[in-house]
């Protein structure tokens, strides 16, 4: 985990990838909607793309000069049940109005939570999780 | 999630929630077990107090002085789904040799995940989410 940490323990870092998974692309955008300065958007989107969380893609708006769009890969796709586990929970405990967004399954409409489940289908509680030994320990 | 940031966005806040997961309770401990100075160690313990994810508890072993233990509270043990989800998304992508420690469901022996749930049971990929305005929503 500590290295995940180093990956994405920028308050700002994070903040990009949430405006990425909303769908926002572009760099202006970007630096708006996080409410940073272009400088520090543009070292943060660096990082990211060094990281192989986000790709840059060449894209033209036709008479415009070439623009980059960002966009999550794989690698920074996979960290959306982190990011929903994190938004969900300062909503719980740190917003008294409560979430300002929601997250609904499109398939049934239902409320969507990040949780622990087991492979056999179960929901886990803290109580209930065991540690073992995985095939990295060194 | 701005404020869920600035609560843990720190990588020791951080490594010092996993290890009270762990079952670490003792300032000696979290120290040596997250490999910082006790000086470090100490702001960020007063700080997860603070916020209210740890909770101080004397405790004393006979013949010794009162020493101080630090315990999840509720607002820290619902942190574990984020910091779950956070140590598979590295254990994934960052660790060649797979995942130091795993995770297993008591009840089952099954291993658990975090995962994005709705409330009428299905998992929810990246594809099948969608976002609407919650009742914070300003």
């Amino acid at each position: 985990m500590a290295r995940a940490l180093d990956v994405v323990s920028s308050r700002s870092a994070l903040l990009i990838l949430r405006e990425a998974f909303y769908g926002t692309t572009r760099f202006d955008d970007f630096a708006e909607r996080v409410g940073i300065s272009e400088p520090v958007a543009a070292a943060r989107l660096r990082e990211l793309v060094d990281d192989g969380l986000l790709a840059r893609e060449p894209y033209q708006v036709p008479g415009q000069r070439t623009r980059m769009a960002y966009r999550l890969t794989d690698k920074g796709a996979d960290l959306l049940p982190a990011l929903v586990a994190l938004m969900q929970w300062g909503d719980r405990w740190l917003q008294p109005a409560g979430a300002p967004v929601v997250l609904r399954h499109g398939g049934c409409q239902a409320a969507v939570h990040a949780r622990l489940c087991c492979e056999d289908g179960h929901e886990v509680s803290p109580d209930d999780l065991e540690l073992a030994a995985g095939p990295g320990r060194s």
